[in-house]
């Protein structure tokens, strides 16, 4: 098989076989195919799609291009949740001791954030000492031990996935739905799970900016875990707006841990603005415990899930999978400089452009534009308004939170042309549009 | 400039501007933007092409990475052409000595063969000590004398098109016509010519497979020449049949020469197998000899080129330049071994696959399939019969040549597929289709 030919074929619009697709991909992580040839079929798969079939191919060449992890000593059940990615998207944080306090098994394999998204990885290790890198051995007896255990990807797992993904971050190359059906699928049926719930994200700070590409996504995802007899269903939510109050690592533990404290924090117009991250947490929860089979309804599942969260059995979870994970929560660091964003004139706020947000994060040092950018845990954003909201000139609407005040200035920019206000009351913003099994 | 936000911007069919082309194919030819960025935006030139103004740019950009050949020295108007590729394609050996027999000036500057198609380069250099390298110095120096000289790609001329090509030919990004277009023109502008005919193939054996396809190489072409100002005019020719009577490196000059002494070869069918070489390169000379100015008419131009090939005038410029360039003209090899091709039914000649006549060439070491590949010189095919002869069952239709008969077998097989016997008689085989100004 010659590579060229392979990459012309493809370029061709002709469907590549299972042997072609391993081929080339095994042969490109033992570096016998170099990245200038893989970056091309890249592209070629940019523009022409992949069937289902190679889609499918793909996650698995990626898949058992490392190892899975061996989770047959943890009894039960094995549960996990992936999201597409957003701005205060810390579900993870929640979800996981809850679903644990209620008994069951997350072993989670997180990611950085990249681009306007954040990443798990990079929240917790705002928690000083925090150690996500754990052999798979430890992940796994954490997991047996204390329900949930989060660590990054290694080197075991899913290498081919991790080159490619390094070559399409440069190569415009990752909006590309087989690619990060792939690349997202591979790393989780890497867990050894026995089920998946998705958070798939529509809306401005989403990849998919409606809820129909969203849907195609979903079921793209759905189908290559149904393929490994996965269990699976997915939550389609809304990133029209950013989660809860706060974006930026630390400031979203602490958010967390506030949540976990069922704590909330009124808004000037009245919301408690921790109720759409503990609702969409609860849900998601809630998804995880029913997939498992330990519940006959979703309204049980639900009903259980609230109730470990209310207890403050959730809370003790992520301290103790902190304390096992070296991390010190009680010196959780918080940000020294702020500055507020007011509202120069009155109406509704209308709409959120999340990217913009997202992109001022990482001016912010919050995110990273290249997986090379050094975080910096304390910076930040906190929302004041949410949509519909009535607003007057002069009302907060951010506040800029971080160390390095000289940022602000570029990042309040950025943020003031991410919002808009009108006179006319938009409808209302929903969070969770849809389930799909 | 960001690399990858440049990718993403043609990726998403949007125009480049000169800036980023320029920025982009320079950093490239410096090693500062690594292949793996280059080849991804080849493949999203291949997919969303250029714009006439990117191709202009990439043309220039390509031209001015290396030096223009400064031919001021040589008094008047000097000419070039060039062939989009073809098999039997000998023309440049004929028509350059023609036009400089003429009293006119034709500093060429030639390709080696790729895939199906041969190369000039490859060809005089089966004259065995004939030296393609000669320093830019010299080069205009023979133009001068002799009024025509054979010389390859120096590293001081266009180095982006050569690092490009390279690249281009191992990630499946050659069939692109923005891409195309740019690396031919930037070498031909390198040349410092005055005038330049182009002979568009189109057919079986040409990178275009329809008349009408040419005709957009052919205006494509001619626009990049135009931007710089220089006299173009495009042949359209058919490469539906191999051109004359040999392909294979050694026998085309070997043709050449019994052309420029005035010989002929009948086939069985009592046809000249000399005649369409003569014809094409004659024509090709009228139109290079008029576009200099110096005859008021293309039918006063011809009838000059056929004086000057018919008077022996060109033959004594090739061996002149023959001379100078050190090649042994009386120690042509000729090949030792052949095997004969007969047609297994009777009918008329219908038509060739003269990709599949250029594949076996390959076979045979008569072209190569990648850059590395080494040519056998003797190797070859010789054509006996024409589309529209009548055959009779055991009719000889290609006599394969070469020294090392273990290859015979398979390109046997491969040729015995590239031709069609059909009852009836086919419609007429048009060399010349249009000429376009």
């Amino acid at each position: 098989m010659l590579p060229a030919e392979i990459i012309k074929k493809k370029r061709n619009k002709l469907e590549l076989t299972k042997e072609e697709i391993e081929f080339f991909i095994l042969s490109y992580t033992r570096h016998q195919i170099p990245d200038y040839q893989m970056s091309a079929l890249l592209m070629a798969i940019y523009f022409n799609g992949m069937s289902n079939a190679e889609t499918v191919a793909l996650t698995r060449t990626m898949l058992h291009s490392g190892v899975v992890v061996d989770t047959s000593s943890i009894p039960g059940f094995k549960v996990d949740k992936h999201s597409t990615g957003g701005v205060g998207d810390k579900t993870s944080l929640i979800l996981g001791p809850i679903v644990a306090a209620a008994g069951l098994y997350v072993p989670m394999i997180s990611g950085r954030g990249l681009g306007h998204t954040g990443g798990t990885l990079d929240k917790l290790e705002s928690i000083p000492g925090f150690n996500t890198q754990q052999t798979l051995e430890r992940f796994v007896e954490l997991t047996k031990k204390i329900g949930t255990c989060f660590i990054g990807q290694t080197k075991e797992i899913c290498p081919a996935d991790k080159k490619i993904y390094a070559l399409r971050d440069v190569t415009a190359t990752v909006e590309s739905l087989p690619l990060i059906c792939a690349s997202i699928m591979s790393k989780k049926m890497a867990e050894g799970i026995d089920g998946l719930v998705l958070d798939v994200k529509f809306g401005s700070g989403a990849f998919m900016k409606t809820a129909d590409d969203a849907r195609k996504l979903a079921n793209a995802l759905m189908d290559i875990a149904k393929s490994y007899n996965k269990k699976v269903i997915s939550v389609i939510s809304s990133m029209n707006q950013p989660l809860g109050r706060f974006s930026g690592n630390a400031l979203e533990v602490f958010e967390c841990i506030e949540i976990m404290k069922n704590k909330s924090f009124r808004s000037a117009a009245g919301k408690d603005l921790y109720a759409d991250t503990r609702e969409l947490s609860l849900q998601l929860s809630a998804h995880m415990i029913h997939l498992t089979g330990k519940t006959t309804s979703i309204d049980e599942a639900y009903a259980l899930a609230k109730k470990v969260l209310e207890s403050g059995a959730a809370l003790k979870k992520f301290e103790e999978l902190c304390a096992e994970q070296s991390g010190n929560l009680s010196a959780l660091p918080m940000p020294k400089e702020k500055v507020d964003l007011h509202a120069t004139v009155g109406g509704f706020l209308a709409s959120y452009d999340v990217e913009k947000i997202g992109l001022a994060g990482i001016i912010l040092r919050a995110g990273r534009m290249i997986t090379e950018d050094k975080i910096h845990p304390t910076s930040g954003i906190e929302f004041h308004v949410q949509i519909g909201d009535s607003i007057k000139a002069g009302d907060l609407i951010y506040t800029i939170h971080g160390d390095e005040s000289h940022h602000f200035a570029s990042a309040y920019q950025m943020l003031h042309n991410s919002f808009e206000i009108s006179l006319q009351k938009p409808s209302e913003h929903v969070l969770i549009k849809e389930v799909l099994g």
